[in-house]
């Protein structure tokens, strides 16, 4: 095993009416509460949430309208609304995108210069608010790390930040608040986790790891089977609970202690996907995780064959690759540009992209030609 | 999945040559450093945690002498020491036995009674002194948890307690500390992290729990072969970090998070035996959990074979209890009570004892019947 740090000191409220604690953990602070665009108010989370804070006492304001791709534009807005009405911390109710949003606040809160400083490795994060979470879509993690991933309109960027203070304090992941999540989020929500895991199950440079790798591959077999429960039932709480959980565990710092320098190479690209297109992150991750598998299949060789006979019970690295993209495909997931509407002539623009995120993550050997002959894959 | 907190404030720092950042954790800090017979200083560990804190221009004084079974006179007389010398915190260089001795003295340096009403329910430990850890031992994980477990000598009880403030801050986890670790240790430590996380696989309510089997299942068959590696070849760096990591992950509240109300009666049972006869804790919980198993044998039919199939390749309920019998005697554990010199008259008191502690966690279908008809199978 490599050296690593393991810390994660976020508090996890697991289970069914959780929602209505939320007060509690919040108790006299004043809150800014963030969400996105509206669902909340439909599925009764939002209400659930405004009784619990009224029972404590607990005075905020709030701010909606956080898309999908959150922005930077809205990070700035929320900073000047917070420091205006100074509030103690922040609450997001929501998914990856609210919560990512929240912790920019958290941060930006404290800095004098523009929040996107840190995100292009101009300032670093020393401190933020406090941030609470109520999770309503599993995929992200975010409920349980300490980074984020915010999308600058004007340069076309989607870049990260990542530091300890922003670890949510208390996130609550009550299992009935995603029954409402539709189909499509729900296969951009398994192909996030599966990748999320399956980035360090395959760029780990430790030869052996059987601890990461178990737990990678428990994680993958319960997504699968969760997924395919929750597109048939999506009120089966036993699926959305072990998904939900699952999606937590994929990105919390777990699974890729100990494996030495990875990287998130597909996410990388997926990132410029959605800058550029405004593409759901999880479908920029179905579309080039196959493509980069397959541009990596001979050095993976020996792992993909592993986990293949782990996971789908194939014998080779093509019969992995495929059985993943059918898993995608069968989930409604697209796996090529095509499905996506991106044409192939777009390619060195994305690829021009991505080195962006290339180089400011240290990954030295995806040059652009190397992310275009990745994406030559994807066509 | 059941509903759950889970919460870990730890900071893991893990891999070779850690152990000569612990002066910078504790910088600023007077420390009393616990540490037990005085290994550490055959084996290089404490000079090279002194000259850590040196270096830093940490002040401490230390008090030694930890047994194995941790008493709770040494308690005592360690917080004594730590308020006359008005220490800040607490550096456990050790076992679970240094650890949980450092965890029963931090919260007892701030009670004006006496540190066993905690054991006894007497009182609620709200404050601490911070901890912090240099590992010695990989067996207990009570480096990555807030659980301690005493001896009092007296009254000849083996008692737990548990509090959030019992978090350690910082624990070292250098895997090349437990290479000089002797092999009846190290059978221990197998036993004891296997025993772990199988209370909690076959004591779980929930029916279905696949990311807390499945992590379960990696961690056995992890430490299974890690221990194998480390018998034959005691400085293999690999086992030894695998074997670690394993081991703290075994009871850091991963992997019983959503499984429901589960227990601990091997550990309710084996703490008698630690109690009554100063039996090593390993050895205790190998001769009690095959006992506990043939007892449960038709109840738990069904996850036994599942996990004999998994660990093992056996294919019923009996076959797998054989195959951990098997297991134990292979690294030298005992899996009876004569194996240990504790003769077949001694089992009425043994229930008796492990009686207060059934009563203490709320093990009401312990009785002293069913827990001596439970040892029966043990002679």
């Amino acid at each position: 095993m490599k050296e690593f740090v393991f810390y994660n000191p976020t508090r996890i409220v697991f289970g069914e009416g959780k929602t209505s604690e939320i007060g509690k953990y919040v108790s006299g602070q004043k809150c800014l509460l963030l969400y996105g665009s509206g669902s909340i108010k439909q599925n009764g989370i939002y209400d659930r949430v405004i009784s619990s804070l009224k029972e404590q006492g607990v005075s905020f304001i709030e701010k909606s309208g956080i898309k999908p791709n959150p922005v930077i534009s809205f990070v700035r807005e929320a900073i000047d609304l917070a420091r205006k009405e100074q509030v103690d911390c922040l609450l997001a109710v929501g998914g990856g995108s609210v919560i990512d949003t929240a912790k920019a606040v958290a941060a930006g809160f404290y800095y004098e210069g523009d929040v996107w400083d840190y995100f292009i490795n101009k300032a670093r994060i020393t401190r933020a608010l406090p941030i609470y979470v109520v999770l309503t879509l599993a995929a992200s993690a975010s409920e349980m790390n300490c980074g984020a991933v915010l999308t600058n309109e004007e340069t076309k960027q989607k870049f990260n930040i990542s530091a300890e203070a922003l670890f949510p304090r208390t996130s609550i992941l009550d299992p009935t608040n995603t029954y409402t999540v539709p189909r499509r989020q729900v296969a951009n929500g398994s192909v996030d986790a599966i990748v999320h895991v399956l980035e360090g199950y395959f760029t780990g440079t430790y030869p052996h790891t059987p601890i990461q790798d178990g737990f990678v591959e428990t994680l993958v077999k319960t997504i699968i089977a969760t997924t395919r429960k929750i597109m048939e039932s999506p009120t089966d709480y036993d699926a959305r609970a072990n998904f939900m959980w699952a999606a937590t565990l994929a990105l919390n710092g777990l699974t890729t202690a100990g494996i030495g320098k990875g990287g998130s190479p597909n996410h990388m690209i997926g990132h410029s996907l959605s800058a550029l297109y405004d593409l759901d992150h999880g479908a920029s991750l179905s579309i080039v995780l196959p493509a980069w598998l397959k541009y990596n299949q001979q050095t993976l060789a020996r792992k993909l064959t592993h986990f293949g006979q782990v996971i789908f019970g194939q014998n080779d690295a093509a019969a992995t690759i495929k059985a993943i993209e059918d898993y995608f495909h069968e989930i409604g997931a697209p796996i090529r540009l095509s499905e996506a509407n991106i044409d192939r002539s777009e390619i060195q623009k994305i690829a021009e992209n991505a080195v962006g995120l290339a180089r400011k993550w240290g990954l030295k050997s995806y040059t652009q030609d190397v992310i275009a002959r990745i994406l030559e894959l994807a066509v």
